[in-house]
């Protein structure tokens, strides 16, 4: 493990938060790991895990002495959290985050940080997670083989220590099995909206539908089988998080919504014609190995 | 296993055919199992894999001697081969299917089986399968934990032979490991159109969609993750099964694809408004214990 983080702080003990502290202490990690979490039972629940060594009482003095925070907490968590502490650290320090939208954190980065006299803030997400949050679910081995992305700012301005510190958080994830990749802000919330909000949507669609047509009767629901199963198991996911998505990313999500809204009434218009075929081939083709 | 079947021909050896016979034999079925497909290589491999004991060469010859014969066919192909089969089989055999829609096939039973002097039919539905077909794919343990329907016919007239029979295909497929269920056959329809047909056709949207979006960016598929691949795992279903669904259940299936098109309007237009909290709390309930 690389030597020159010694001290990280995790604020937000979720999920997503506590397996990676699990993940940094299997991949080696010798140095510590302070906790802090709104409500105090989670950061109990991660101590107890072993994904960090201590509690901080208070969100604002964590940051001081750590070589690097991550902000685990959901979206308006996080940026209210970047306002709050940027005044609070120094140009030695590195800021991380793992939010699901990336413009307005970054927007945040560039206005709070990233400048002369300031913290670094690089915007990562990784694209991993399970339909139910919270620290009891968390797993060391939750990144591995995940896509994790950065959405940096060429145009940041940070010291020689801050941009190793960069450079070496880059290498932990990797090291917990993700695979990095680089995206610009903007774009990474486009992609996001079709490969990520919109089968969440549709599951969370098709859960509501399914809920109203045959939710007294739980055992027409075995009838739908694994298929079924499947395509509801995003329908179990909490509202809490998704809400900062759909506020955040409001305006791309209305935009595949509405785009898939289309091709599944092309769909329905062709049943009984040649351009079923089509359309099932297209979808093989997406499926292909 | 009960002794009154002694000798079962298995018309159609894809999955599910196959399937059945490596099912009966892991069931401990001592009697005899004859196979036949339209192309002869699949039934070579299914007498291979040890899912029946011989291949007749020709469809129509199978029948005369079987206690019970199972229509394992695409639905259009199992309509054509009731209208053939029935005039060439006696009141004290068995017939039994596995096709996806139920309406036709059991309207085609009752007009060709299930009077004096005709074979008896039995329509049946294993709601089990994969997303790619074929008998290399065949699994005894397909049907375990699965939901296996049938919408047997009250008015049907049969010998007290071939009511035996149809109670011992019952506590066959029990014996699979599945669970019986009996529906009415437009019930079954309409109902298969909600927890199975919509899942599959939202599978195939969104693939074909995203296809068009990502298709030649294999990278950004990655992005998805776990959800995206779950969320278009059906996409890879064949468009020679599910024509004759669509074909054969059409009118259910645009009566669902319209109700889902305006459920999801309806969640794209309230993103920024309480009703989004409900919907997905509503989609939480469908997924609760």
């Amino acid at each position: 493990m690389e030597t020159m983080i010694e001290r990280i702080a995790i604020l937000g003990m979720g999920l997503l938060g506590t397996s990676v502290g699990l993940a940094l202490r299997a991949a080696g990690f010798r140095g510590s790991i302070v906790g802090w979490n709104r409500t105090p039972e989670s950061a109990k629940q991660a101590q107890e895990m072993g994904a960090i060594d201590s509690i901080a009482k208070h969100l604002l003095e964590v940051g001081r002495e750590c070589d690097v925070v991550l902000l685990a907490v959901p979206i308006y968590a996080t940026l209210e959290i970047m306002e709050q502490l940027h005044g609070l650290l120094g140009p030695g320090q590195l800021v991380t985050d793992v939010g699901s939208t990336k413009a307005q954190i970054a927007a945040a980065a560039a206005q709070f940080y990233n400048q002369p006299g300031r913290a670094a803030f690089l915007p990562g997400h990784p694209m991993a997670g399970k339909e139910r949050g919270g620290a009891a679910l968390a797993d060391a081995n939750l990144f591995r083989g995940a896509v994790w992305i950065f959405t940096d700012d060429a145009e940041a301005q940070r010291t020689e220590r801050a941009a190793a510190l960069a450079g070496e958080w880059r290498s932990v994830v990797a090291r917990f099995g993700a695979k990095v990749v680089d995206l610009d802000a903007e774009r990474h919330d486009e992609l996001v909206a079709w490969v990520s909000h919109l089968p969440q949507f549709l599951s969370t669609a098709l859960s509501a539908l399914l809920e109203d047509q045959v939710g007294d009767a739980p055992e027409l629901k075995d009838v739908g089988g694994r298929a079924l199963r499947e395509m509801t198991r995003l329908g179990a996911s909490p509202f809490s998080m998704w809400r900062d998505i759909a506020h955040t990313n409001g305006e791309n999500i209305e935009v595949v919504l509405a785009a898939f809204e289309q091709r599944l009434a092309h769909l329905r218009e062709n049943l009984r014609t040649p351009e079923l075929r089509e359309e099932f081939e297209r979808a093989n083709r997406f499926r292909r190995e």
